[in-house]
């Protein structure tokens, strides 16, 4: 595996390393917006046959990079892959998102999770992040992820998308130290996970807390936020003579980047109802910011959009630790050619934070 | 109308006046949790049969109090009754929450929208509103709400409820002329609306802005908050010689309280994402706060609940300004007794704070 990169803006962004602009990558940059992606996956069949298959998790990780100059490339899989592989069995329905057909909601049920081997149940994952790090040949940095374990809980103790949270709540209020062995199992499951994928490839992991904002603050320190660090601290931070960067992403967790920063990760992923300036104030001594435009903004005419990335930029300032990103992934309405006046304006309207 | 009130706590509390313990009612009290809202919901039918009807409006307005020692009667009533008086054809499918036959969605079918008379076309509510400010006797101060300007666009927009707010963002941002044109006669609405509650009897009001946390701070500020301002503003007061304080509620709105407070407001509806003791600090000088228990909590046992009332009391501190009440409306799956068991514990718990 070659070590030479072409493009490191990303990497070195996350260092807070001079760049000449700023990069940037889109959360699910490769999906359903996409005409080929869409294509692809009518051919593959399912969601999860397209995360099965190596090469075509490759080629689908690729269609993004094929069509804009993005900076990174992010490893095309679910975010459920480990609860997949606990054996809870994980099925998609159509307009319901992902479900599961044996949740968990007992001590006896958490108690007989085993822990997958990543090379092993979840040897798919592996096989498409060294394919795809082989088939990027040093282009731009791959970054694999994992869901953040409150945010795996939600999903096995609900057995899918939920509103209210009422299941995995009443565990965690009412059980706690059933949660707890759940969410510990759940680190240990992530950090073995996210090791394997930097050791099969990936030159950078993100941690994807979706539903951490939906706790109090005290219950997101004691559920989500504790557990990410336990696996901030387990993790490989070196690769081929280079840090790898770790970057936690909490939805909601606007309130709480001091806690997040504070567990020794590189960058915080920002939604876009947090100001980006505010949070460098915050914590950009400690931490690289990742974000945050409004998804929704890529519905707006070009000028719209153009005009918004240079709010974002304003807002951030000169200087090098920010990574361009949407706040949540792109939505599936998306037309591909916004996407790529997005990306236009942020590559070309960049440069002069960057001297 | 009589001006005396047997239980002012409510109202003081809003003021910063002594108190003898915490204050406490909570939102959406009367409503499914209770079997015998259960009961009158289905003798009479649908939903705004019930609104439409001042009598059974206010009977189940009662319910909650006949059942615990709450310190404040809610006006049962929906949200979206100004836009149905608007002429968009409300009406509610099983699971799917509310939805408008007639959404507006381009400039010709703002600009043809109508301000609804509030003893007009909104006649009943205000019947409803003075039928429970009759029926209470002074024993507790009645509240009126209405939605903020921005979250009642959100469904006449959308046609209804909404994962991505899509097509209520195309229009602020492709065509915030529009939005704006919208938002200003929902503005006007609102507060006539309001006044006519409060002309009615109401002694209290709260804005709940719902959707006001999916925006961009400077979007939120734009398009929601700018809004709810306007209305307090033009909002009565005093009535009966008394102060009829405002609350405004946004919720994810925890990043933005200081400009919430600025607005003028009396009280901030605090969800339980925020530290209510950070809050007191950030704003405490200028407003009172509710709030703010995860209603999630309510499914775990007394003991459990008891603990987090201490807590969120611990956590606001001593002296007035604390109206306690759940961070969102009651899960309709929580047992009653549970509720009980809340509010036993912030009017025993509550009284060490206030000497």
């Amino acid at each position: 595996m070659s070590a030479e990169l072409k493009n490191d803006r990303y990497l070195r962004a996350l260092a807070k390393q001079p760049v000449d602009r700023t990069p940037i990558w889109m959360m699910r940059q490769a999906g359903r917006y996409l005409p080929e992606y869409r294509e692809l996956r009518k051919e593959a069949g399912d969601f999860m046959a397209l995360c099965k298959n190596a090469e075509l998790a490759c080629e689908v990780t690729l269609q993004p990079l094929r069509r804009f100059p993005l900076d990174a490339a992010i490893l095309f899989s679910d975010i459920l892959t480990i609860p997949d592989a606990m054996g809870l069995g994980l099925y998609f329905e159509t307009g319901e998102g992902p479900r599961f057909e044996r949740p968990v909601r007992d001590w006896r049920s958490v108690n007989a999770l085993g822990i997958p081997d990543p090379e092993d149940e979840l040897g798919y994952v592996m096989k498409a992040v060294s394919t795809i790090r082989r088939e990027l040949k040093g282009e731009v940095p791959l970054i694999g992820f994992s869901g953040s374990p409150w945010t795996l809980a939600t999903y096995m103790v609900e057995g899918g998308s939920t509103k209210n949270f009422s299941e995995v709540k009443k565990m965690a209020f009412e059980e706690p130290e059933v949660m707890h062995m759940l969410l510990d199992k759940l680190a240990k499951s992530v950090t073995l996970y996210l090791n394997a994928q930097i050791a099969n490839g990936a030159q950078s992991v993100m941690i994807f807390d979706t539903w951490g904002g939906v706790l109090s603050p005290r219950d997101y320190r004691e559920f989500s936020l504790h557990y990410m660090a336990q696996i901030v601290d387990g993790l490989t931070r070196e690769a081929d003579g280079r840090k790898v960067p770790v970057t936690l992403f909490t939805k909601n967790g606007g309130q709480w980047l001091e806690a997040m920063a504070a567990t020794g990760c590189d960058a915080l992923g920002l939604d876009w109802t947090t100001d980006i300036g505010e949070a460098r104030r915050r914590v950009g001594d400690k931490v690289a910011l990742q974000g945050n435009m409004d998804p929704s903004i890529l519905y707006a005419s070009p000028e719209r959009i153009r005009q918004e990335v240079q709010i974002i930029l304003d807002g951030y300032g000169e200087g090098s630790g920010h990574v361009f990103n949407l706040g949540h992934g792109i939505h599936p309405g998306v037309k591909p050619e916004h996407a790529g006046e997005f990306i236009r304006a942020v590559t070309e309207l960049s440069k002069t934070y960057h001297r």
